[in-house]
């Protein structure tokens, strides 16, 4: 799912969305329910009308960005009280208000309040809230009656934690399960464990998905764990660094060998960028800090990672998936760009904090 | 013309702008001489395959970029020496090299080398450089064969100068007359009267282009004394500042009193930003400088002035111009914002020297 938080993909249009192929995008309750408000979305028609987005669209509830970057951050069963991140006015969130917010934006698909941590949070505050979270969407699927909404597992870098919240939770039945707490911060390693042991305890039939994941290494890796869906800023984020996914890593096409490339930066790529302007065309946009480099490259990169969804399903299909993976992961090179500073850039504008635009 | 310095006109693809109806639009030779390089650009194909324009292309020669912004700007009838305003790298621009540039981008309509002075400039000097203009545009004509080349009119402020020129040139039987060294700093009463003066010199059935003209209500009394084709940086600057044109004036959509409406500002306009979006929702992405404003806000500009011209077209057909221009001039409310320094960043924008993006 490409990332809208605040109603629209960042740079791009309804149009040049879906000329990517996503079937569904992702906006934040959060949000939106402090500007421009979610009763004034549903005064406006809905979030879809809003934005003039022809396809389904989840939401996000905000439970990451309430407690990972809004002030105050004071939780306990009834809700979490917090400072807006934008002019410091205090607010109670709840379970409740969480699916009223959801509601009133008319999405498809809802997320119930969860209790979210740092990502190596150690056992006791982890158990907490996880039981927590098992407690709200109690009351999010009472206050939700008639709108589709997740369970979140969440549990930390805690397997045995992972383990029980995922079982209490598909006992629950629920149409889809997200798993959380996961690429906030915690190793590798303890990710995809986390996720290896939560998958192997939902239910086949309902659709898995991985909250603010991925790179397209990291959705391989899922998808090869058993999960079906992600949502991620890192495509338009990237996009509008001048950075563009391809088979072999990222390249950026703000580096000099590409000043004179009449070519695509995918020959198999069927998005706007590769197959109506050169690379040439593209640095050129990039060194003059045009707004439409950004363009080109965040729909390329949506499209890359669409494409990259349409290769494992085939595979899948096909009983090839474990070669697909094999061959994938071994010739994709993660970026060396990935530092800690990215990450961290990254993160936060998965919260939605960050200015739209690089420079 | 939508102006398109670099290849590009600011935050819009080439479907946009083609969704606006514009027929042509304007880069500019100095700038892509100096990046990416007009060689380059014939080496990728060409400036329309460039920059995936399905139209023609008119391109500004520089003349207006090396005298008024470059820096050294040393000049003798050969050419004029300067230096780029990117590197500081010396150049020796001349009436040849300005046609070789536009003879190697592969533009429809290229404009001659002329001799650029301030607005405001003497008798004196401003014979010099129309004097030099004329001799200049000689030696493009020789040039620039089977290119078809405007004559640029020059002569300042002052009228006999500029009858002198206009009377030169069209002499010379032209495809097009530019009326150069206007709204660069002169009184509004010199600029009407200097067009009206030129105007009555040029053959009639050949189109006059008014560079780096203008607002609404200046294409209104442009066209009123006889001007055909303009070309200004002002809808897509305002749009991306969230000023939008409407037939009462400008009104900024970041305004409080758009928080909530539900409509288009134009009900009669067919942009897309007018048929498909709310004004609450272009304010939303204002308020969070989301990039889809400034595409929004730019496409509903121009359009804006498409159908100004279209509206007066139509009146000039029907032979009920006079009236059309009173009406509209009696309603229009020129923007008290049109201060000096409003003045003078678009001034330095019609030269390409501005950020592309506002904040």
């Amino acid at each position: 799912m490409p990332v809208g938080t605040l109603g629209t993909v960042k740079a791009l249009s309804p149009d040049e969305v879906v000329s990517t192929r996503a079937q569904i995008l992702l906006v934040n309750a959060y949000h939106l329910y402090l500007r421009p408000g979610h009763e004034l979305v549903a005064r406006m028609g809905g979030i879809h009308r809003f934005m003039d987005w022809p396809g389904p669209i989840l939401s996000d509830s905000g439970g990451f960005q309430v407690f990972s970057l809004a002030r105050l951050g004071k939780v306990d069963d009834s809700g979490v009280r917090f400072r807006s991140h934008i002019d410091g006015s205090e607010h109670f969130y709840t379970p409740e208000l969480a699916m009223e917010v959801q509601r009133a934006l008319g999405v498809d698909i809802a997320m119930p309040l969860d209790h979210v941590l740092p990502g190596e949070s150690a056992a006791g505050p982890a158990r907490d809230a996880a039981e927590r979270t098992l407690r709200w969407y109690e009351r999010c699927r009472v206050a939700a009656e008639g709108l589709t909404t997740f369970a979140i597992v969440q549990g930390g870098v805690h397997a045995e934690l992972r383990q029980w919240h995922a079982r209490q939770l598909a006992a629950l039945d629920a149409p889809g399960y997200s798993i959380g707490g996961l690429s906030v911060g915690e190793s590798k390693e303890d990710m995809w464990a986390m996720t290896a042991v939560v998958t192997a305890e939902l239910p086949v039939d309902r659709p898995r998905y991985l909250m603010g994941v991925g790179s397209p290494e990291d959705l391989v890796d899922a998808v090869g764990r058993g999960v079906d869906m992600f949502d991620c800023v890192l495509p338009t984020r990237l996009g509008r660094n001048g950075s563009l996914f391809t088979d072999d890593g990222r390249a950026n096409v703000r580096n000099a060998r590409f000043r004179e490339d009449p070519g695509p930066i995918d020959a198999a790529c069927d998005c706007i960028m590769c197959t109506r302007f050169s690379l040439a065309y593209v640095h050129h946009l990039f060194r003059n800090d045009e707004l439409l480099g950004y363009r080109l490259a965040s729909i390329h990169n949506i499209r890359y990672l669409l494409r990259l969804t349409e290769r494992m399903r085939a595979a899948i299909r096909a009983g090839t998936f474990a070669e697909f993976s094999e061959e994938f992961l071994g010739r994709y090179r993660p970026a060396d760009e990935a530092t800690r500073s990215e990450q961290k850039a990254k993160w936060l504008e998965q919260s939605g904090f960050e200015a739209p635009a690089p420079g």
